[in-house]
């Protein structure tokens, strides 16, 4: 399998700062026949608070239902991520196994079962072995805290880089922080959360006030990515909040900071979003796709979808092919309303279709100078409302082909 | 662009009989900078009934919006198809195009333009020249007649092969023959007819019952295959009855041999609809996937759909690899009704999960035997209800890509 960094990547791991009340540790719980560190532990003081957003599959893993349960309590002592192994579909020894990995942890901190929060990502249908993880989860415990970079690679599965961002926020005069560190290549699709998203905060906040942030941020950050049209069954955005910044606790969208709070969780959604766009299993582009003039938002954002999963659009642009009539035909197959002769397409800057048929004599060599480049914008005007959307994917090349055709083995 | 044959494609051209009332003629466009046949122009005697199903597209071709409309009057004069420019998404000047042919073709047959229908096929967003349109069309007229696979081959793009068939059906003890070409390897998805399909059969019928019988096979043959998810701007199927077999004229479900008819019709569209799933782009496997125990047929076909598009799926059989939790996963996001706990998946004859978990130590021999052919049959219970059914579709490999990424050059 390739594993070169994915050429979208950025050009190295950002300087992230600790965040009050969260100690990460990594160990090799060898789930898989390799020598790297594929077990996450982080623990988290007394007082977090917990929100998630997950996967929408109707057979998701036990782990997903496991956090959906205990995500009702508000509350998190600690997460364990496993790398190698999804444990999805796995029947009551997946379910034993996720109530396994939960109890040692709890008994290690001293904490409820249900205070702790389990993510698994990697092949489907392989019971997660229970021995591997309790004694990963030991070693992990005794292990010195470890900083952000390990941990974003330890959660790593196809992934060519480790991912994570951060930002911060002011909270009636008290600064908060916000890291968040993401995996996810293949298997993405929007209408949930991508494969598995984890962010700290040292702000002071209610399980309802974050679950809540949390779900608007999601609306506008994973749920308008798209790698290949998959989804897991096991995505899982958790936020994990340890009050540790002092800040006058956010209750509600009347709480002083509360819009600051929300606006920079969404803003580090996004761009925790994009990093796995950028590593998106054999992509060599990033795609905006911008569709304006549509009935309605929701409307606008089914078009772009439609045009972003479309193998038909992601080859042309892995092409370099000015090929817009693809995009007419994602256009159309969207099932949305639309107006052949009021369509309108732009690659870049340069308007190539406009009401219905082609620019005549429009400029190819900007086109051509855009497409060559690995940031691709495509902009599609429907003329028929005010209904706007914008989506992020990346192109479909033989990489994929190649990472997929024999990821198993 | 590779143009080998399809692994897939059937060993020869079919032994085809001629219809009475059908004459088929072929001749050099140069639509493209191409040294083949190019357009079609089959004339159809007097009195022949006419059926068609069109792409569902919310942005048709001009070709699709005047053969909707000449269906309304039900009768054939003939038939124009032209391969290398599909004139869709090109305004007022493709509708020009359309207009032309119809009256040119018209003028040398002696009907009415509505009497002719239309198709074109090929790049998007570049109007049909209607000076190459009339030189080709006044050649075909005076060519001689051709045979089906003269036919067949004059309407392809990216196939690999001229895909035709053939049935009979004994209406009130009188013999009816029903031939069908069809063309289509790309932007191939259900929901609407295939590409460009044309019928043609000396069963006299009316237009009514044509159109019903038609819509009704068309609902289990081209709506039940996916090549890539893409759906054309300009996928037309068309049924031409001649009436010159002198049996009973069909009019509705009542009419003596009317099941016959329907029956031989549904197996004829399945069949047409198989050879485009292997022409599928880049296909190496010809996939079948029955999904049974759902809630409704409906259900089924959408999970079945789920599966047969999800590029996961598709790349692990290229990849021969029994990656049954990309099943799951596929089930999961069809957004149907699901529970994990009862589904079960079989590969070939060999089930490897049931109830919701891997079988204990199933046979993995037959299975990687079954993935090494060129057949594969992936079987889907759901445990839920009597809900079924039955979609086809071909893998997704470096083929794909490399037809795709390069289209237009």
């Amino acid at each position: 399998m390739d594993t070169a960094r994915s050429p979208l990547a950025p050009a190295g791991f950002p300087d992230l700062p600790p965040i009050a009340g969260v100690t990460p540790h990594v160990a090799r719980a060898r789930y898989k026949n390799w020598d790297r560190c594929d077990l996450t532990f982080v623990t988290l003081d007394p007082g977090t608070a917990v929100g998630g957003v997950f996967t929408q599959s109707k057979c998701p893993s036990p782990e997903v239902e496991w956090c959906r349960k205990a995500l009702i309590l508000g509350q998190a002592r600690a997460l364990v991520v496993n790398a190698g192994n999804s444990n999805a579909f796995t029947g009551n020894r997946g379910r034993e196994a996720v109530e396994a990995i939960a109890a040692r942890a709890a008994k290690h901190i001293g904490c409820e079962p249900s205070d702790i929060f389990v993510s698994s990502t990697g092949v489907i249908g392989v019971p997660l072995p229970i021995d591997k993880a309790e004694t990963g989860l030991d070693a992990a415990f005794t292990a010195a805290p470890c900083g952000w970079e390990d941990a974003a690679a330890t959660i790593m599965t196809t992934d060519t880089f480790p991912k994570a961002a951060m930002t911060t926020a002011m909270i009636g005069g008290q600064k908060v922080t916000l890291v968040g560190i993401i995996k996810g290549s293949g298997m993405i699709a929007p209408d949930m959360a991508t494969m598995l998203g984890f962010i700290f905060t040292d702000a002071a906040a209610t399980p309802d006030f974050l679950q809540h942030a949390l779900g608007h941020a999601n609306r506008s950050s994973f749920s308008c990515i798209t790698v290949d049209s998959d989804t897991s069954t096991s995505d899982t955005v958790l936020a994990f909040a340890t009050g540790k910044a002092g800040n006058a606790v956010l209750e509600d969208s009347d709480s002083a900071g509360a819009d600051a709070f929300r606006a920079a969780l969404s803003d580090l959604c996004l761009r925790l979003a994009h990093l796995v766009v950028r590593d998106g299993e054999g992509a060599s582009k990033f795609i905006r796709i911008d569709v304006e003039g549509a009935e309605s938002d929701a409307s606008a954002r089914r078009i772009a979808l439609s045009i972003a999963n479309s193998p038909l659009v992601k080859t042309a642009i892995a092409g370099e092919d000015a090929n817009w009539g693809r995009v007419v035909m994602a256009v159309g197959k969207a099932g949305e309303p639309a107006d052949r002769d009021k369509l309108s397409i732009r690659f870049g800057a340069t308007q190539v279709a406009k009401d219905g048929l082609a620019v005549e004599g429009y400029d190819e060599a900007p086109v051509a100078a855009h497409l060559k480049g690995h940031e691709i914008d495509i902009g599609v005007d429907l003329g028929l409302g005010d209904g706007k959307a914008t989506v992020w994917t990346c192109d479909l090349t033989h990489g994929y082909i190649s990472i997929n055709a024999d990821y198993r083995s």
